[in-house]
């Protein structure tokens, strides 16, 4: 049985963990175990040691970056620490950020929000179980919580 | 006992680095270890230097990027050292800059310095002590300093 | 008999690793190894793991950057992991991006992808069979995917 | 008796090496190595080699990028890789850039040369010698070069 | 007798391998080790592969990041990487790029190209046999190219 552990923060204004739980128990036997870290910026060591000590076989890091310049400047390095954080540990960490400005409203950005940690989970789920299933898919214009694009 | 971290700088024009320690001796019972340096660019080898040589459980790290776009600059290159500092220790580091920008006038931007410092050594301490608070927190727009935002 | 990996994602609108593959299979004996992931951001780490625990002794990583200014942010941490990753290594990763804005419309879009996919494929196997053919041609302004530049 | 290093450059318009050894020879006890190398860019692992290789306690690094935009990026480079030298190290590297455009005239650049590196001399010395001194100066406003800010 | 790396790429529009190669030739005896990678961002793992693998002393390694946005971001991302192999084997690479918008034609590109790589061949060469005359040339505006800057 895999262990997959999710980090997320208290700075989103959704609960983007909980959704992606949801979705792992709705469609994985897997052990799960999460933590909630302040901001984005929190979550590469936060991934890295639940790949390390906590012994996770695959990460889902989710987060919502704000609207600001800067804040987009602490997304990108966020977006480096989990990209190196996978380096060091030879190991994914599935990035799910919905930026605060992504939805046109409220409503959009809570269901973008709702429904990208869901997709992604999915996506954690194929990855463990089923990664020729992703080859299948290879070059068809995925996308995770808009329509995904047309295939050329 | 936890050992705890706190670095911070010549630069800053406000005494983070004090503000962040009295929040902490009213709030655990912690070994407290304290490093001063020039600027914010040396804060991630003086944080690395408190996890691995002074033990520290966790470091604070104070910083106020000046308002000049060198200044910005000079902020992300820090940024991206303290992000590469906890994935080598494991361990983490809760960076605390407030842009000498962001406050509309000095009395602001004091307030935030003061506040933000107080409100991450609070994070700090719920990391050490009640991590499953922060989970509780999760997805509801936590912010430090300004006012919190609404959860969607 | 090398071993070749060959990594791209279901992102992408066209199937960059079928090509290269097919390119592959006509010009090399090797053995072929791929792998196919969600975005441009989790190939670093796909690529590491195929040189790493699959014994690749190259990897062609495929993607597709989208058009909005945050894709090119990603394409830009994809490339500095797959850079990392290579440094970590001392192997090649054999980086083959095709921006979807790079194409005027969906039909050189698709010949691009196709066509880069295959040229690079090609830089593979000369890197690992003929590496002085790549000194007799180096500086003399080769292109991948377009037509070549004229040397000076 | 500390080793301090001093790495500088012959793309520099003025002599920050000198300054800095003249300083640091009126205000320390101290075995000096000095080192120049062509650019900025070559300045990290110049002084990562002080630090490893000549057990050097602390490294001062000193030059001066260009105005053109591509020179900013050359700044940025060398800024990112003396940071990681002292991750690597766990030593401090004092970063001493003074930019071309940083004085209005060839009169205050030179001024500006020579006085940050002075002023950063003695912070390498403060550094090894009295650090409960930087403490004390937490939150002050200290510049280096020009004149200090004011504490809020 | 030391031995230098010599790496550039078949991208380039100019054989700068074989001016600074020609340049080594009637400045040095040593051992002259090159290779040649289809463009820049291929440049920093041949570089270390020649430093770690081939036991280079030194590598020159050399490019032509193209005029258009997406080759400048290219370009920082070999730099970043070439920085990084640097710290990596505490050896240095001696970066020379020309971006191809530095020549106001043709023909200044390529007298760029010829000039800049033959400059840079005797940095190396004055690296590793004399130090000291670096030390001498300190804060003198050195160029490698055009001319040189006026010393303040």
């Amino acid at each position: 049985m895999p262990t997959i552990g999710i980090a997320d923060t208290t700075f989103a204004r959704y609960n983007m963990g909980a959704a992606a739980i949801d979705e792992l128990k709705n469609s994985i036997s897997a052990k799960l175990i999460r933590v909630t870290v302040p901001g984005i910026k929190d979550l590469p060591v936060a991934s890295k040691k639940l790949l390390e000590e906590q012994n996770c076989d695959i990460v889902i890091a989710l987060g919502m970056p704000g609207k600001q310049p800067q804040d987009k400047i602490c997304a990108h390095e966020a977006s480096q620490g989990i990209m190196m954080a996978q380096l060091m540990t030879n190991k994914h960490i599935i990035e799910v950020f919905v930026h605060e400005d992504e939805g046109k409203d409220d409503q959009e950005l809570k269901f973008l929000m709702e429904q990208r940690s869901r997709e992604h989970a999915q996506n954690v789920v194929k990855m463990l179980t089923r990664p020729e299933k992703m080859i299948q898919e290879a070059g068809t214009g995925q996308r995770e919580g808009f329509a995904d694009a047309n295939p050329l």
